[in-house]
């Protein structure tokens, strides 16, 4: 009888825990990334499924001296509470590093954030009402639509090609609802690996122009080129209309957890009261060792390591491919970044084919994720960033295997 | 001609920015102290307003020492990407010293969070709908209102007195309405300086246990005691319904941002969601930090240090109010924390007296911004940890002159 009692205790608990989450959160699944790099954390296994930095090249030893630096010169007031926009010096080295590239972006435009996540999280916070319209790439990132969702909008995906968005599919979206946000990765996108042509910015930039949308430009990858020519920011055609996001986990260090917001000044505004309410301020103590590690370092020779390996390494995984995979399997040729796009043949799911790549000890991630309602796709997602070149062979090898088996 | 197309452009413009902003952001003010310590930057003036923690007294020497140690042992691995929930040895550690009070907590139930304001800003984010009713001591901690504000909610303010909750107020709120918080200070409150009975917490609890509400136990100062006993946590009578916010902001250092969330699973579960959501997780290198000081020093010891440092300060603030305030203003005297709450004779306006003391050059915060819905109140918080005796009896002779000049 304890039993039936503990029972119905548990049944009436559950059922007082399904009221008691706002709606917000019911339908937000974990992030599927990282609950698998969970599962494939088994170090036997070859991961290319994660997006994160090549660990051997992060500028520990600079780093180092840096933080050395900072407690020398900054003594105890680094660990005191700060302000919510961020540590002024290196707003305006960011604002600087703006400027060389020819964009007019100020100090004062600059929100320093917990990494380009926190960016995402309060601009829907300060932008969106449940209901409201925002643009997203399909694929597109994972973060941006778990971050988004959060605040219930209404997606309005817009495939991306080689050229970069489907540009009659977004005037056919933009004439069909209103929409407050276009969430855009122009450069080396994540998950695809393109890059928007000049004419297609332009193409976007002229639909959007005249009505009330804000573009929001993602770049955590930008200075990571390693082929072709860099193209211009979408604040070059819309300078009032779009929000920069920034960061320095691709190019210093990710688990500082830095990035940036740079937004006109009346949203900027918000989007303080947003971070003030949401954390008070990101931690001055990193703040000032990355801003003492870009005075004494040229960050423009580190990137350009980071270039060079992530230019070899992507391109072993091309060869690999081409050696390894069947040959009805397509690739997109990045120009960048740290991510292959895959394109397995018509009826082949990616995420029938995981499980079995898993018992081959290689890992990658599936495309459905990446698209915000569609299920059972024969896309892929490979990471050539984290992983060196043997290991990149030996696991392309391993999944070309069971493609082959599959087909 | 032209500057009246302009005129249009600026007008057309405004109305656009208005339709823009998501309703949640539109009323949430900026947080009056924090732009409140803009204005009083001025290093003339005597701050009695801020909530800062003593900078004298952070460990500097013990945390450089901790932060080698750091970069000696755990090389590049702390400045990759990690795990939400935050580094397993600190979670560890917090739980260790719930368990030595008695608190049955594991590491499994502690998300580490930046600072606990962001503990409030998930909370609100995973529980609160529109309209969903939320207790709050009357007054109430600033950045509590703001965070959850955010998610729109009912406040329903319940008086604290000298006791604790005003109980038959937390009756008759509670059964007016469905409520799904009660967010409480119990030790050393925000901004009163009051501690909860224990009793009071009985009492409390009582009222609580029958109804779906949890209560969000806020314990930033709870070890910064100077005076009487400890007084058990909530989380003592209403194991299942307590949620536990913690920080090591005013313990060690406020900078690093790291607080926690202690929440039975069902609840950690969507708060982890809801982490990965707004920023992946909390920066690991500061975490290791704070884990290696802590294991490398006596936490108990600094403690000490700083409980000797803001009694006699406390008592340095007492002693000067009698000596140069006006008898009719009155004060509650606290067993710890950082704050001191006066009350002004009837009629008297903090607000009011507060430009009259910043001209006088002294600052403090008036009551108002503490309360949900009432203005011109005679009350004040007066912050005694980060200034010195002899800043504490100037700036209090000052304030007793402007006060002598407003009766």
């Amino acid at each position: 009888m304890e039993s039936f009692y503990d029972a119905i205790k548990i049944i009436t608990y559950n059922a007082f825990m399904n009221t008691l989450f706002a709606d917000r959160i019911i339908d937000v699944p974990k992030s599927f990334i990282r609950e698998m790099l969970k599962i494939t954390s088994d170090s036997t296994i070859i991961s290319l499924a994660g997006g994160l930095p090549k660990r051997d090249l992060f500028p520990v030893q600079e780093i180092i001296a840096a933080t050395d630096e900072v407690f020398k010169v900054y003594g105890r007031d680094i660990f005191q509470y700060s302000n919510s926009e961020g540590y002024l010096a290196l707003r305006e080295s960011i604002a600087n590093n703006y400027l060389a590239k020819g964009l007019q972006v100020s100090a004062e435009n600059i929100l320093i954030t917990n990494g380009s996540q926190q960016g995402l999280d309060l601009l829907g916070k300060v932008l969106l009402n449940d209901g409201d319209g925002v643009i997203i790439e399909e694929p597109g990132y994972l973060g941006a639509i778990q971050a988004f969702s959060l605040y219930r909008p209404h997606f309005s995906p817009v495939p991306v090609s080689e050229e970069g968005l489907d540009l009659e599919k977004l005037q056919s979206v933009l004439s069909e609802r209103e929409h407050k946000l276009l969430y855009a990765v122009p450069n080396f996108q994540n998950p695809s690996g393109i890059t928007y042509s000049s004419n297609n910015r332009e193409g976007v930039a002229d639909l959007i122009r005249e009505k009330k949308v804000f573009i929001v430009e993602d770049d955590p990858y930008g200075e990571l080129r390693f082929a072709g020519i860099a193209k211009p920011s979408f604040r070059k055609y819309l300078p009032e209309q779009t929000i920069l996001l920034g960061s320095f986990s691709k190019i210093v260090v990710p688990g500082f957890r830095i990035g940036w917001i740079v937004a006109p000044p009346e949203i900027y505004e918000k989007l303080l009261i947003a971070k003030q309410a949401s954390d008070l301020h990101t931690c001055h103590f990193t703040q000032y060792i990355l801003y003492q590690y870009l005075q004494k370092n040229s960050i423009a020779e580190h990137v350009a390591k980071v270039i060079k390996t992530y230019r070899e390494q992507c391109q072993c995984m091309m060869d690999s491919i081409d050696a390894y995979f069947p040959s009805s399997v397509e690739y997109i040729k990045p120009e960048g970044g740290m991510f292959l796009w895959v394109t397995l043949p018509k009826g082949m799911s990616a995420m029938e084919l995981f499980p079995r790549a898993v018992k081959e000890k290689v890992a990658f991630v599936p495309g459905d994720p990446f698209y915000v309602n569609k299920k059972g796709l024969n896309t892929l997602r490979l990471n050539f960033s984290s992983v060196d070149n043997d290991t990149i062979k030996t696991g392309i090898q391993r999944l070309g295997k069971v493609m082959a088996e599959l087909q």
